[in-house]
Formats: structure tokens, sequence, C-alpha cells
């Protein structure tokens, strides 16, 4: 298994979907990947994915954990404002466990956002988790940390939310026939990293992708500034209540806050993107959390399969 | 739980055990780590440590799993010559674990090898498991991969094998007042960081280190590097026996090449580190795997807990 997996990991060029090493660099095979670093800082990240809690296996494929697996980590490059280089993946699985199809899910991920599987650790478990670290770069800009919301900077997310919690349900409920594209954002959710560059260079100050529903990331984002936050409207996603949009976790979705004036719209339609939508503003009372006028609810979501129990 | 355990990863400075961030690092509350790369190339590498595979918590505390899961990944680094900068956790872990026990032994490896514990991710799950990924450098050398030895080249092995897997046979037996030594071996190895960088220094040519077992580890330096293997003595562990030495895996001593006349003696002096011990020679015929004239038995030994099951 491990020599089929290395192959696909790559080593040598013209592998499908995945990059080459470049001179100097040793991907998988030896006891670490060797790696030329970026210029400027390196951004490193590591997030689980666990059968049981974050992917349930009779409403997805292995496939879909794997892709999965990657996203989730490469969401959090992006919402550093930065690009995902490199990603390491540790797989522990019980016997019988079809890799090759975990692996599938990895590599087509790592496709999409251009990144190298550059090496991993296989080892059997009683259930599925999947490990990935991830490298990034932010191409010598600062990286946009949760700490930089200031009053008056406007909030923007860049997409509709809840559309991940809505294809849940339909799942449970096995009503999948006619919302194939709720089913998918929750199945194959899609880092925002294009967006999240174009927010960092538009004058983002603070920024985080809705991994766990924007009442409790915003919340984060207020907490570790020193803001309130005063929510105008959410964009909801087409067949979403309002409740999956603010409380849905896993939508990937990146929240950031910018000046007033700051060239958002500009930006994003320059790069040929979805313009993000206004939601919002930062404001003075630090213990502010309100959606037209009403308290925001700070629901925590604790990853979709386990909300569930 | 997360506020503490971040709290103990650092942020700020002073904290007991810990390296703090230079200028312009951030380090674990946000979406990921920003670093300061080494000046030439970077070593990644992950590795999991899973309960009922790598360890059984019956017979070691969650600080020594928490211990073992930092050291095995400086083991990868310290294969490669290199040493450790940074490293990032996740932590699966079922209801009720006692994390800040865990992340006692984390931080008390990574004091140990001067390694910075910058980030994570922690999630439930239905038994242990602990990923950690982990950063190095071979400040400006070149890696020492499989692949480098060559026939006539030296081989050594930098201590006696064989205690990780004699103290695991004692603690199965309740035998554990008289062998301290070995009961330490097996809770609590210790990655050879510095041997590694002199080994690399003094011409190391090929580098592993034993964590699945010498005959294994070095079929896998022959294999790739296209030589035989002829042992003539294997250094063994007080208390510990010939077979465990050759199969018993986890003692993460050091595997490595050199041409003849490699001042590999001097240089381990100088360092006022243990000699490593001579244990054989490479020969250009590439299928021989030999310990004093007799066929080298390549026994899989697929981590300590499995292999009594």
């Amino acid at each position: 298994v491990l020599a089929r997996l290395r192959a696909r990991l790559g080593g040598g060029p013209g592998q499908p979907g995945l990059m080459a090493p470049l001179p100097g660099e040793v991907f998988s095979g030896d006891d670490a990947a060797v790696l030329l670093p970026p210029a400027g800082r390196l951004l490193l990240a590591i997030d689980l994915v666990v059968e049981g809690v974050h992917i349930d296996l009779s409403l997805g494929s292995l496939a879909d954990a794997g892709w999965k697996a990657i996203s989730v980590n490469a969401s959090d490059i992006a919402a550093m404002g930065g690009r995902p280089l490199h990603v390491v993946a540790g797989v522990s699985a019980p016997a019988g466990t079809d890799l090759d199809e975990v692996t599938d899910g990895m590599v087509e991920a790592c496709a999409a956002y251009g990144v190298a599987l550059v090496g991993g650790d296989l080892t059997s478990g009683r259930h599925l988790v999947l490990s990935v670290a991830i490298t990034g770069t932010c191409d010598g800009r600062d990286p946009v940390l949760r700490t930089g919301a200031r009053r008056g900077d406007l909030i923007w997310v860049t997409g509709p939310l809840g559309a991940s919690a809505a294809g849940l349900e339909l799942l449970r409920g096995a009503r999948t026939e006619s919302h194939s594209g709720l089913v998918r954002a929750y199945r194959r959710p899609v880092a925002r990293v294009r967006e999240g560059v174009v927010a960092a260079a538009s004058g983002a100050t603070a920024m985080i992708d809705v991994s766990d529903g924007l009442s409790q990331d915003l919340d984060h984002v207020a907490s570790e500034s020193g803001v309130g936050i005063r929510l105008t409207s959410v964009p909801i996603a087409a067949g979403a209540s309002l409740e999956q949009a603010l409380g849905g976790g896993e939508d990937y979705e990146l929240v950031f806050t910018a000046p007033e004036g700051a060239p958002v719209v500009q930006a994003f339609e320059a790069a040929g993107l979805a313009v993000p939508t206004r939601i919002g503003i930062c404001t003075a009372d630090a213990g502010e959390r309100s959606l037209e006028g009403h308290p925001l609810p700070i629901t925590g979501w604790e990853h979709s399969f386990r909300s569930a129990r």
C-alpha cells in the first residue's frame, strides 16, 4: 500500500494532479520531505478530520473525507491571506479501508489548490482519522490575523452561508435528489484561497474562515481584536435557513474586516471573483454582538456530525 | 480547555520550557502559525501516535504518549541530519481524557529538543490519536537521505538496540522493579538529534532512525541505495536479546553509512557524545543482507503494541 501511495504522492515528474519536486527538493520516501522554503514568513497549520466527529462515512465517500482533510487545511492558510504550498498527510484507518480512495480525494483537492502532497504517515486504527499539516506563504505581505479589526471597520463575507449545514440535513433525511449543490457544499467544501489573497491585498485588517459558524467565528475576531460586532444582514445560501447561516459551520467562506474606503469591491471585480457581501460594522462597544438590533446568538457548532448526537 | 492549552503553547514570553515567538512570528491562537523560515531548505514530516497501535495506555501515561508523539517526529528530522524547529500538534481524544497531561508530555519533549510548539488542533474521537507535524533545518548542509549509501561504506549505529522492546516485554510481565532503564526506553524514547547532526557533519552518506527494527530499517537503506548489507556485530542493550536488537522497533537510535576514513569517531568525541559502534559494511551485492555470514532475518515490527496481538 505504501509503495502505491508513494507513487501517487509524486517524486517523479508528470504525475497527474501533483506538483513535481524542484531541484534540491525531495518529496515522500525518506524520513522527512526536503523543501525550498518561501521567501518571507512561513505559515504552518494542522487540522484533523475524524470519523464520527467531522465526517460520517454513511453520508459521504472516503474520497470526500480525503478532499475535506486537505480543504480545511487550505482554508486555514486562506484565512491568513496566504497561499498553500505543501501538505503532509497522516492517515490512521481500520484494516480494509480503501486507502486509494482516501488518497484520490486528497490528490484531487491538492490539484485544485495547487498544493503539493510531499509526504505522510500511514497506520492502522479503530476509526478513520485524517491529519493534514500544511505550509503556506503570504508572498511578502503581512498575514491577516484575528487581532487586527478596528472600530469602524466594515465586515465582509465572501459568499452566502448555511449551505453545508443544509446539505447535511438533506443527507440525513435522504432527500438529496434536487439539492446537489447543498449536498456538494457539505461533502466537498472549497477553501477560498484566491479570495483570501485578494482580501488581504485590498486591505483586510482581520480574517477568519467560517468553520464553526459565522456567529462563533466572528465572536473570535471580536474578542481577540477588542471590538463589537453589529451585523445588518447575512447572506443565506439558497435552500438554507438563517439559523444554518449563523450557526452552521463548515462553509469555509471567509469573513474579514476592512476600513471603510478599502477597495474591496474593485479588487474582487478585478480578480474576476464574486464580490463579497458587506454584512456589518465593528463597533467601539467590545461587548456588542448584534444582528439588526437584536442580540446575535453565539451558537456553538461542534462540527456537523457530532451536533446531531 | 483550548484557552489553557494555548497558554501552555506560548505566545507570551517567559513560559517554562517553551520558546517565545521571534519578532514577526505568531504562534497559536490564529488560523495558522506565522514563522520565520530557516535559511536554506526546510524539512517537513508528520507522524501519528495511535492508541492501540503505538501506545497502550495501561503500560504508560498520557504524558508518555505526548512525549512519544514529539520524539518520533524529532527523530525523523534527526535522521535527515537536521535540527527540529517547530511542531504543530493535532490531538483527537475521548471525552474525559486529561489533555493537560498529554500537553505536559509534549511540552517536556519540546523543551528537551529545543523545538517550539506553535499550534494545534483539538477534537474528540473514540480513541487517542496524537498527530504531530514538524519542521527542521540542516543549517545549510545537504540532508542525509536513504539513497546515498555506496559500496564500501561502513555502517554505524549510535547506540545499543533492543531496549524499547525489552522494556515493553517487562511491562507486559509486570516485572518493572529492577529494569527502569528498559521501561524508560519504551515509555520515553529519545530522538538522537545531536547525534544526527554530528553524523551528517562527519560525512554520513545515508541515515535512518531505528523505528521499525534495525533489520527492516537497514533493508530500506540498502534497497533505496542499491547496496548490500553485511553486518559483523550488533550492539545489544543490557537486558535485551539479539532478536529484540534486530527486530524490535522504537529504539530511535540512528543508523548511518559513511565512507571508510570519514572522521566519525573523532567528530562524536569532539562533540562529547558516545562514539557510535561500527556494525558492518555496504557491499556490491545488492541482495546481500547478512550477519556474521548468516542471512539477516528482515522481521517486520508493526509497532510495539500491535505486534503482541
